[in-house]
């Protein structure tokens, strides 16, 4: 009997560490899968389509929002994003986790889901502000107007905190990936993530039975 | 601002390897207290007083429950045990965990509790009843006679396995002692183990502000 896999929220502002550590937390375990998620802004150089993210255009997406084909779906800045429905049942069906780096948004809409009760939501806090700036200044990826705008939506992301299960403040990427790592163990150890102990108790009562 | 314990419940029938265990977890760490279970029964040779049980009478018993002192109890093989409550309120209260070894009687009890919140349930199942039997068989302490009735009871626990957080098969002690680890440990770090994380959140939104 296979387990039924988890859904693995992970939020932070952005600058916190949330993808090195979705890369790391896939590295360790072949099992945990991304969330690829659909999205009608453009391809970034170097972004490959259904690996960083679905690109499809905006009537396409609210199809596939109207035939429920969403998991969970935002609107930020002027694009849409969302969570495509299907891989996601697959792959918890045949016990693997799926992995999703979402907002808070989209946690919450996962949560309320008829998925939730195989959630498990962390967010990342950075150590301070002037740290988040720091890595979002030396990351060179983005012009000093977006890093306004991120840091101006930083703080409606960390507001939202306490509407997760676990919180890591992320002062050291390899402390939090262990402690990512011990979180995802010990939920694997929950009873309901383990069908095969059912058959397991059930050959200790026919064993018991037979004395 | 000190996080209030856990209450670890520790269940399985015996044999499975349960005292073992908790002596284990409480070694790896100090914060980590036993609670020490009140019982009518006649304290047996090497066991002392205040340590292995809180030796009472009948009478002092029935008042600690009518007192509405006991967190947990119950009527086994004649004798009544049960859970004080204050000393676990206040191990609690100054951030230690409360480790109970006790059976599923008491530990729903406690899961239906004041303090259910802050509830952490493990059971630990044999790897097969053969093996339970030669445990109790083995570590010589009891007659043949006690151990039928042991057996009889074994089945009693193990059909209770469903009402708890996590489930180990205890089929290798020093594997059994590392997820418990990993338990206790990711339950630390969820969001309301934390009360150090508002005020976190509270520096770094000043931290915003002054920007």
């Amino acid at each position: 009997m296979t387990r039924r896999g988890l859904l693995i929220i992970l939020s932070s502002p952005s600058g916190a560490g949330k993808s090195t550590l979705a890369r790391r937390l896939r590295d360790w375990d072949a099992d945990i899968l991304f969330s690829v998620s659909a999205t009608t802004r453009a391809a970034r150089p170097g972004e490959t389509d259904g690996q960083d993210y679905h690109f499809v255009d905006e009537a396409g997406f609210k199809r596939m929002v109207h035939e429920r084909r969403m998991l969970e779906h935002a609107h930020v800045f002027g694009h849409f994003y969302g969570s495509p429905l299907r891989p996601v049942e697959e792959a918890i069906a045949k016990g693997c986790d799926v992995l999703f780096d979402i907002d808070w948004q989209g946690a919450q809409q996962i949560q309320k889901s008829t998925l939730s009760s195989n959630v498990l939501s962390i967010f990342l806090l950075p150590p301070s502000i002037a740290e988040l700036r720091h890595r979002l200044e030396t990351r060179g990826q983005d012009s000093a107007e977006v890093i306004d705008k991120r840091m101006n939506r930083s703080w409606d992301e960390i507001s939202h905190w306490d509407g997760y299960d676990y919180v890591l403040v992320n002062d050291d990427l390899d402390a939090t990936e262990e402690k990512l790592k011990t979180i995802v163990t010990a939920e694997r150890l929950r009873a309901t993530q383990q069908p095969g102990l059912v058959e397991h108790v059930r050959h200790l009562q026919s064993e018991f039975e037979a004395q």
